[in-house]
């Protein structure tokens, strides 16, 4: 029998937990180690894990988990700013990450994932669950059919009403409240990001070139914490968010699409990643939830009519991604219907063979450099801003994948 | 009785003449003179004013048609690239001008608006009649409610597969084509751009501070033409086009809020104006169709749930502006579900009563500057455009409306 997997799970907020959760029900790995800034943490962690007939180490502080002798791979589910420390330890020692999404604080820190993960060659993996949701998956694969036409342009965002969680940031030990308070910029761009650029073969012959954010003001958190009063909204009375409300970005690309992506988490709305694909042949979009495929008939329809709500349900079906397809019973082994699941199967399994990472370090790199570059563009009134190569150049001859993580 | 009032048409393609006979079932207007550079067409019109015992002039100069002794108002509805030219003449022969909507070729274009209206005195009003659509109504009325609380970010788009109209446009005379083949630009930008500035009180203490577009690349009309086998498909077989198939753009205003546009025409797709409205305590889109208005319980339950598509019809009629009750028959009597009887009466209404233009010179050379200057910003990569602001300064102390041309 093959050894299982010792994995590390490092941040054990509502997020590590779920992510550890899936883990302990997978049969070829194990949770060897948990680690939190909060020791009340890692002892809930510890009990869920010997309820499970299992036994971790605990520890505070991560470094003392740096030994590739005991731990085969490290996943990292901190808050965003502690990410890419984190990864570059564990790539310094040997040990394989798997790193929660988030955005950078700086271009440089971008390059130097890179350049650490070129260096020492350990496997890096941005554990981006989106690129494995169903519809995203789904357009994915229409697009590598040709069902789109040729793709022209894509949108996205990351529309999701977190008021109460920034405003009870302190309460609940939960990091964006400070994001919201000192920066302004995409500060999540990678949910939409990451499904935007696999399946416009960003780094692997296309790439972004240039980008420019628009920022709106700053006032769906200070009308929420008027409305409340507790000690949490009372100490917030008098804060000026500096982080817009909406923050809107368009994306050059070299090979001519148009990406457009939104940030928009503090107004109240129902939850969507706003995610669209238009291309010569047809289109689907998140909002509305419907595809469109060009055909005489429907063109004439189209006119006035045309728009069928919610048909995105039965096109899903019909072109489900054979990843999907194949592991159709995931969404009752993980968060998010399935795509925890997905995007945890794929890390581990690349690790356990040996394989390319399905999302690698250009791609980490370059998702998260948005959220740098959209808080210059800002600053600078939303003036256009040059998109770094961090392939240095290998982006032309990088070869196109039909996805990434499972051999189909 | 009161004189009927005398209207001149000019411009007899489709357009001209569905605003013509909407006019002809007004008991209070009549129109005098028909105009227009086919022959034919102006015979057509003749024929139809005759039909309802009527009769009038036809001529395919206009020229001929400036004598205000004769023409209370004209009604300018022929080729974007004429627009303008027309409207200078009507003005300095001190003839009220209602026009219909386009972009402007060059920012001196909308200046020249904005410095002849001044100096003649002659009325100038935009027939934009998407500001009286029944859902911009609908939620510019909420907006002065107060429903959606601090308005935020809007977006809007002119997405509707034109491809037809444009590829046939030698075989129909339609001027679309050439603007294809020649320029880049939002090229189309009222439709949306109206109620938007409407309910941002653009120019009555809010202004558009600057601006930056993106394009995609153009490939829908090529595929287009690529599929069909006709006289007026393969002329254009060698053509490249210069439009981008999608136009983003990006709007800061003084007050803060964001703009988002987009002119998406040579895609399959469904017909949407895409408008959205966020404030700090709802939001509607059209996408979709829905309104989302915030309490807590709809709070809670947005987190996973919340999308009711298709409540807009609705919240629609609950948040009816008055203008739109007042004038429920309206759909029965004019064009696009009633928006062009109302905005045709706005102007109208306005001309007789001697009340200033609803929809005026300043709206106009605002509105009709994105054209031109996505254009510049286009050509410079997606760079930050100054917006001009063609009140000189007005724009603080224009007050803003309750809506225009009605009295409510």
């Amino acid at each position: 029998m093959k050894a299982k997997l010792r994995t590390a799970v490092i941040g054990l907020g509502g997020r590590g937990m779920g992510l550890m959760h899936a883990v302990l029900r997978m049969k070829d790995v194990e949770v060897v180690a948990v680690c939190d800034l909060y020791e009340d943490r890692v002892n809930k962690a510890l009990a869920a894990i010997s309820k499970r007939a299992g036994s971790a180490r605990g520890e505070t502080d991560y470094c003392k988990l740096l030994d590739k002798r005991n731990v085969d791979a490290m996943l990292v589910t901190t808050a965003w700013s502690a990410h890419s420390e984190i990864a570059f330890a564990a790539m310094e020692a040997g040990i394989p990450v798997g790193c929660e999404v988030g955005g950078a604080y700086s271009v440089e820190e971008c390059f130097r994932l890179v350049e650490v993960s070129e260096r020492t060659g350990t496997p890096y993996m941005m554990l981006e669950n989106c690129c494995y949701g169903e519809y995203e998956l789904a357009c994915l694969n229409m697009v590598r059919q040709g069902l789109f036409g040729t793709v022209v342009n894509v949108e996205g965002g990351y529309k999701h009403d977190l008021r109460d969680e920034i405003c009870y940031g302190e309460k609940n030990r939960h990091y964006r409240l400070k994001e919201y308070m000192l920066r302004n910029a995409d500060n999540y761009p990678t949910h939409e990001i990451g499904p935007i650029a696999k399946l416009l073969d960003i780094n692997r012959g296309n790439r972004f070139v240039s980008l420019r954010s628009l920022a709106s003001k700053s006032a769906g958190l200070k009308e929420f914490v008027s409305r409340g009063d507790d000690e949490y909204l009372n100490k917030l009375r008098d804060v000026e968010f500096k982080q817009g409300d909406v923050v809107h970005t368009l994306i050059e690309c070299a090979n001519g699409e148009t990406v457009h992506i939104v940030l928009d988490t503090c107004l109240p709305r129902p939850y969507s990643r706003g995610f669209t694909v238009q291309g010569t042949k047809g289109m689907y979009t998140e909002e509305g939830n419907y595809f469109y495929l060009d055909s005489k008939a429907a063109h004439l329809k189209s006119v006035i009519f045309g728009k069928s709500y919610n048909n995105g349900k039965r096109f899903v079906k019909k072109y489900a991604h054979p990843i999907w397809k194949k592991i159709r019973f995931a969404s009752a082994l993980g968060g998010h219907g399935g795509m925890d699941y997905l995007v945890l199967r794929a890390f581990i399994e690349a690790v356990a063979g040996g394989e390319p990472m399905p999302i690698d370090v250009y791609d980490a790199a370059t998702w998260m450099a948005i959220t740098a570059l959209s808080a210059e563009s800002i600053e600078k009134g939303g003036a256009r801003v040059e998109f770094p190569d961090f392939t240095s150049g290998k982006w032309k001859e990088r070869k196109p994948v039909a996805f990434c993580g499972y051999k189909i």
